[in-house]
């Protein structure tokens, strides 16, 4: 099996899986109970909490543990009532918590890098929330967060001296981003941050929200209380172990993985460029997640690319798997200015743990043959 | 050590852990990625679904999957707006969610049954939901559901005949009932049933709600559009193959399990009889999940009971888990007219997989000879 599609999902690595084993059936008590070995459990969990905030800067009490990605979103979206601005190319968890909201999208270039001046001109006195991925998870464009947030604090400055009371907060989710971009809150100036643990080698169903100090959320989910009465419902212990020793790994890695990625996403590139149809490489050059390499084959039905692949066990996507599966047509690459035919055309390939050089060696050689083959089926 | 505890948590069973485990690193996939080992996985998901659906008489597309319990039943309510009868005892998780909305608390006994004529009084035609749990999590008093809901009927022929539109649904929390009860919704008569895996010897972080045909749920998180656009964030896959495992192997052992819990149950109640302080037993003799043992010793105080025999590893509660960590007195031993004494001086005791009949033997022993020690202290 060749995967290329670690954007989609991760497996969870044999040092998360063994971190998290005896918090199934014997370290199991509820973190709330009052008897020692249930403390010894809420300890441990205070303290996978303190890690997952140590590794981008934070502290334990400003992060709520939720569900995944998109519950963290969701919860973050509850500071603010009114107006929201987010990018265009951001996932559907940001879109559609956005819908209940009156929202406005900014504009992406061709690359997918936000395009600053339409924020400037949209950052009204009415905006209570800009919310704009770190990292793209089609084309892993990186978005000048730092930048972002220098525009948001003038705008603050600016309400501040005209009197005008409205809030304005800045969201970025950056569940692509934990495994190749060393992230720091204060540096990135976000007010809430996304994380998650599917995506870096951790186990699926946990995330959490980085939420600065003066930031009021809303719970989604009422009950017992726990994460400081934002989030109710028993820890789930053993994710939340496994999800700290996710991002220290991912930590830890960072400039290997940054390095190794390139290289292969190097070799990806140059070695596919004399298939039959020319490519188009999606996204920016220079700002982009170095393990994802989006292509376009305009003219090739990269649905059928995709499952000519699998003949051959290699796995890849042609987006967002929660998109994908509806048969939507991808509304990042049609922000960014494609064709129809250089949409259906494109391939989202994105390495990981699983891959080696020769793997993406025999994976531009499967797909040049599969290109030729449609080409010859179109004759 | 002699876990007592049961009703806070459960461990995770071998057979369960071992069907989660292909699904952490090997068939990791994301359900909705185009390619074959992921469709494989989504069918896997599918099954395991259908699985817990069946276990409750219902099929697959009428469940919702959550991240347990307090998730589903803050969506249960989501199908109304307006005003909601919950039974006083609840648990948090359906108190706090009921708060949004204009809500009543409906009696109970005391012996924690609900009060039927309460809820006819109050049953007037704003009602939208009327919550009440299948078993209580301090004193396993189980409510007549079959009963409520045909109260609940006649209301809504009532409100037919007389041209009200106002919907009227019933909710039931099932999260402490799985083991001891076969669950079937239609018996029930509910429209909503919230399950959970955490206290069935599954893992934590999963729960389900079943939803009948015709009510209508608003998300609480949105997204990428999973769980029929209900509930969306990429599907946990271990936890709800070890969900599903965990209902099938409830639902095989219930009568054991019955027989078994009763026993220890009796063995219980005879042999702390002759405590230096006369027991009260709490909750309803006939009506009552087996496994469950609440106790009260007017005079003593429980929690420093529960540090003593916590020191020979014995562990066991006050109440629930949620509602003690944060030193607050029982609302549901209030409920059921206890006074302040008699609550200081409550244990919940609850049996399950971890225990035999030598258990209970040593921690009566333990428990008297506490007391003991506790009465001499106090003179």
């Amino acid at each position: 099996m060749i995967y290329l599609d670690h954007a989609s999902a991760t497996p969870v690595s044999k040092k998360v899986l063994d971190s998290m084993l005896p918090f199934f059936s014997d370290e199991f008590f509820n973190p709330s109970a009052p008897y020692i070995s249930a403390k010894k459990v809420q300890g441990l969990y205070e303290e996978a909490k303190s890690k997952i905030a140590h590794a981008i800067g934070a502290k334990s009490p400003d992060l709520v543990i939720t569900s995944g990605a998109t519950e963290a979103t969701n919860l973050a979206f509850t500071a603010v009532s009114k107006k929201v601005l987010v990018l265009e190319t951001e996932h559907q968890s940001v879109l559609e918590t956005a819908k209940n909201y009156d929202f406005e999208t900014i504009k992406v270039d061709h690359t997918g890098l936000i395009d600053l001046d339409d924020l400037r001109k949209k950052l009204d006195e009415n905006v209570e929330l800009v919310s704009v991925s770190l990292a793209n998870n089609e084309i892993g464009t990186i978005q000048p967060i730092a930048e972002i947030s220098e525009i948001i604090r003038a705008e603050r400055q600016n309400r501040l001296k005209n009197g005008i009371k409205t809030p304005l907060y800045l969201h970025s989710d950056a569940s692509q981003a934990l495994n190749l971009i060393d992230i720091n809150v204060a540096r990135l100036g976000v007010d809430l941050l996304t994380i998650n643990s599917a995506k870096i080698y951790g186990p699926k169903g946990v995330g959490a929200l980085y939420v600065a100090h003066g930031v009021k959320l809303k719970p989604i989910v009422y009950g017992g209380g726990q994460e400081n009465g934002l989030r109710s419902g028993t820890e789930n212990v053993p994710a939340v172990i496994g999800f700290a020793t996710a991002i220290e790994e991912a930590k830890k890695h960072l400039n290997g993985n940054k390095k190794l990625y390139t290289e292969f996403s190097n070799l990806f590139q140059k070695e596919i460029k004399d298939a039959e149809i020319e490519p188009i490489f999606l996204g920016n050059k220079k700002h982009r997640l170095m393990n994802f390499c989006s292509v376009s084959f305009p003219g090739i039905d990269a649905e059928r690319l995709i499952y000519k692949l699998e003949d051959k066990e290699i796995y890849l996507s042609t987006g967002a798997a929660c998109a994908a599966s509806k048969g939507k047509k991808s509304h990042v690459l049609k922000a960014i200015g494609l064709s129809d035919e250089e949409i259906a055309g494109s391939l989202r390939i994105s390495f990981g743990a699983l891959n080696s050089k020769e793997d993406i060696k025999i994976a531009v050689k499967e797909i040049k043959q599969a290109i030729k083959e449609e080409i010859e089926r179109q004759k």
